[in-house]
């Protein structure tokens, strides 16, 4: 008999039961305010994953060797952001009923907030360590309070100060910066800060809800996205500053914002797979 | 003393006053559920249009004899419909108001809806002519009632039975053809049956919507769009109905889903400018 | 509990065992001389499937009234075209012996020729409909009797003389074009014969394989392969050849030559699909 | 011994001495005022023509029983268009001294001109017989005489009034159209009267340049090139035109204005080629 | 009333009395001697510079506290370089009059001749500091003296020995190295030496003209140019170089060499916009 | 008289006697396994190179001043391995039967097996410095032996433990990383070793065959390419560490892997061609 066509990130092929990592996409990009085509990000790091092997030299680590299921992507409205987020949040909300770990592929940034509604339900003393180029700290955009460029925005909602460390952002308005100079652990530009933070929030077991807009990195090595930013982290400064973060509590985990059809070459598509595959390795226990 | 940079479509450069047509550009795309990119359709069409002459061979007209304002993009929210929609009434307000024509820009196809909307508040027994290859009468589409794929289901909530005329219709669901069969004026395939219909509206001197989804062309000559379907009509056939049509009391109109980024090539937007300039010049009186 | 992501082509998600017709795609294409990439066309036109309505306006059937199990792409050998002709060979069989009809998604035309021995095994009198812009009938190229543009003759060798069908052919070398005149049933150019062709063999019975080499389409229309010849049939031109073949005994059939990186548009990809739609709603009993 | 790489167009292989025909590139492109890139079109012609075969099914001729020589491109200056025709019409001077039929591979159209004074001043009755999607009669573009806008009209300055055959225009200024009643033999948006032309032409035995613009054909089969205007001729019928044209005494010819990186598909460069090769085996005695 | 579409680079909104920097887009490219395309640069950065912030949290300053107009772009001829250097040069005078700073948007790196010849008929001690990955020091390429590749050499007659100071230069025949070596302040490879010479000028308070030839930059994170040339230098160095220069009198300056349809990923063009705004913020007083 | 049209790598245009180094393209991708392409490499690189000075400002010496003949490409069957390597490696011997030092194009990486089965039956005791993101030591790939993803290993089995250096390894599967351990002389991820390795070599004066996988590169200025590995090495790295293994007696070289149509901004073969002259500079005497 033959069996149908069963389409996962390489490697990534427990059943739900056995897995402790749970990957789902949330193909979703309608708040996109410059280029859209985040919504096809998922479906193409699983499909092109297969041009990955599922063995790390920087961690002698292999996916054979850990369980992780490949949910596939949610059906998602357009047009409307409530709608989505709410279907995305209840995926979540499955999968941490489970105990095992959400893995989030976006899709926009703007699906981090229905991940961290999840989470935080959870985990009520949830700190967030995010990975961007830019702050997301918009109060609104245009008018719409849940939009892409306001996400950590609405997370500081949730969370109040001090429990959001952001990197390496170098794009905002000025009011942005100066709401993180008050508001959130601020690191502009770099990675500078991160090992510190991290070790303290080790020390103190905090849960930690880890989200990557891969716009971090350098367009020259990440072209594939909606709005990239000159003067980003090199794919081997991000690959060591997971590393480096999955020592913590990490509870909760994101990668969003690759726009493959923005990068003919398939280069960008390529990098998210192993940005996603040494994500996977680092927090496996 | 140098003047500041006013970027319209080639030819259309009267002021507001002089201007006995309106285009106003409708930059949005926030519902289409396959391909975006619909939102850089009328900016990419003002500023290709400066390969195209301004003179027609085909009605031994030019655009240079006629008086279009061209109003720019509104500045739309991504990821609320109804904001958007709301907006794009407003304009088309403004400029019938004045007593001109509104010429609309998508953008993907909800935005006629807004159009519509105001035309038929100031023209109560309003008809709509579709040329389109999707019949976009969904009653909703995941859940939302505002998208591209429902719109003329809204403007027959809006209209009533019979009063909307479609034609080139190639691809909807089962459904779809059922409810056209039943309450519009349905004509598959082709532009069959349209100088009957027109000759009967101008008879009765209808005013007539009219809104021409570029994907009814063949993708052969328009890929360029987010939902391509083959078989489709021909750039001449679209010219000749378009010339057809604006023989009836035509009050309003829109061109819209032309996604450029789709067609490196720039034949889609060449094409798209085209039938802007035809179709101007055509309902100039 | 979260179930695994299957994925099909739109519709086809029979199981195996209720299924008449049986998708298998082989992603092949190590002979192409020209331009590679139909190793991608199966699983672009599973992916790019979710843009086509299941309901064909064209025959008013829906995929959602037939029974088509999709096995989803083999795993091929690149470098070895015998290894890889088993490979699809094995497949078919297993779909003839569940009494299923085979329907496969190349790759390059090569492909063809395993699914024709599987074929012919079962069905001794098999005769060949054959749609392409190309002849394939050389006898080797550049040393290789296993190449795509060797297909046909490799065909002829099992059946012999006036079983093949050939239809649209407007390329080949003249020696080829003189073996056609002498061995095959040969209309170069169009579909010119065709519903005389399908009569007489609707009339004796016969048990025909059906191959689609999308090629034969106008480049205008289907650029997405690797050696695209101008002056090709249009897609309603095709689509009505599909369904005249249908009226006869087909037992198997492919579709070919999909090169989905050639067309960045997607047009190519989406014509594809719907091709397949109408050809699997023609020959669903 | 190991030879050195001679390129040549598929099939073009005789030496200068042998040929009948000598193929010459004009890689220039400086006054494209819109999308430059026809520079590339004649190498893209010579390398991509080994996906085309050498035997035409359509006059069912073969290119290995002619005698083509190619000389490759010119090394033109960019930046002074006079320099550059100079060089061009050098070259066509050598050929047409040899007692061999130039035919020229464009580049913008201008390079036309360089062809025309050379072949004019060989035979002082000529008439050009011209198809394009534009009329190219300005007196001048920006300032500028010498640009593909005017070409045509600087030929007309060499050879007066009743000489310049035009076809398939559809695309110009009203002063162009105008210009063109006046003093050139036009025949806008198709071939309509190109038979009866030739017939005359031919009856008189009037030496005739033969300069095709390939913007001619629609933009859905041939989108790669800097103008592309919608509603021009099919491949096919672009074909009978050249085989009728050829039925006369034709002297010198051209084909021009692929950009062929306006089209990455290579559709609009392998129907360059298949039109050069349907040239080719038409002018051949 | 509704205004007319005024296109600026963003935050670039003064009028021109108010303004300080007047932005003057030169669309030109005629000479480019390999991949054309400068000549969309300006109205790219113009119209992508929307997905940009007008804030800079590198220099901590905002676009929206100086005072910027944007005049748009020149009608430029194609086809005579001189026409064009003309038209340049007048735009650059009437700014120069009117005592604001003038910055050019190319287009190819010729169109910085006309600028310079303005600027140092009112500067006539200027000195040029260079940022290129080419030397642009040929005397004539194949012919033609104003042509990109000369640009400097014509720069170098009008100023003489040591006023020009280059940096980042990594191609060149060997001629240009060793004119180089005697006759302009050259500084190979990357940006040794630059904040010794601009301590020197600013020391003399010597007027500066600063031309970038966005080239400079590696093709990893720029590779939307005509001749990229790999080994460039990093975003981060070139603001850094930037803000370095501009501490001392910089009285004009151009950016230039964006091709970017060279780009499809649309990073070169969001760099160049990047570059442009730190520039901006550096020089304005 | 006219000269035909030679076409050669820049500044290589020897005749096969006077030469020292002979180019040689291999244009076959049969066995990738991934996105194919390579095929077109070498031709790109001949075409593209016009674009490139034949001068090194890095090594101070040009082109011109050695003396290199290109053969051009050879013409490969596609779909026989053994048959293509059979033909490269009849090439290479008669190059080295000739005592000039064959420098091969490729084409994927399987091709290097064919120059080494011909280098080392003439150097008994070679050794090879293999450069690559890949290990390439997998016994089969899906059956196949003659696989681009074992051709280090089946160079290995030629030539036994120690023999092969490999450098900037970052991707395989954990066998690979095993079998390198145990049979090669390793560095991953870096040129870390290379001047050691190379002096050692030196000392002994062994024979050296030098292959180049251009995947080596970071895809950040290589994304041109089948397989890209993030985490590559710089361009200025890979020019250092040429020279670095140049200094030793080198007998064979190869360059391989660029897939230009994945890159469509040009810069991969751009910096391929300047790669290629680079070594040639460094290993002509």
């Amino acid at each position: 008999m033959i069996l149908p066509n069963i389409e996962t990130f390489i490697g990534c092929e427990s059943s739900f039961e056995e897995a402790s990592i749970v990957l789902y996409g949330a193909p979703f990009d309608s708040t996109t305010s410059f280029r859209p085509g985040a919504r096809f990000g998922p479906a193409a790091m699983r499909h092109e994953s297969f041009g990955l092997e599922t063995y790390s030299p920087y961690q002698d680590r292999d996916l054979m060797d850990i369980s992780v299921f490949d949910s596939g992507d949610l059906e998602l409205c357009f047009g409307s952001s409530e709608m989505a987020l709410s279907d995305i949040q209840k995926r979540a909300e499955e999968i941490l009923e489970a105990d095992k770990f959400p893995l989030l592929l976006g899709g926009e940034h703007l699906v981090t907030l229905a991940a961290v509604r999840a989470v935080a339900a959870k985990y009520p003393d949830l700190h967030i360590i995010h990975f961007d180029a830019h702050a997301d700290l918009r109060d609104d955009y245009l008018g719409a309070r849940l939009s892409h460029a306001c996400v950590l925005r609405r997370c500081h909602e949730l969370l109040g100060d001090g429990r959001i460390h952001q990197f390496c952002i170098r794009s905002g308005e000025r009011e942005e910066f100066r709401f993180a100079a008050q508001h959130t652990d601020f690191h502009p530009l770099s990675f500078d800060g991160l090992e510190e933070t991290v070790r303290e929030l080790k020390e103190k077991n905090v849960p930690i809800y880890f989200t990557i807009d891969l716009d971090c990195l350098d367009p020259a090595v990440f072209p594939g996205t909606g709005t990239p930013e000159a003067g980003g982290v090199t794919f081997l400064e991000l690959l060591e500053a997971i590393r480096t973060v999955a020592q913590a509590n990490v509870v909760g985990a994101d990668v969003n914002e690759l726009a493959p059809m923005l990068d003919a070459s398939g280069v960008s598509t390529a990098t998210a797979c192993k940005v996603l595959r040494e994500l996977l390795l680092a927090i496996a226990k």
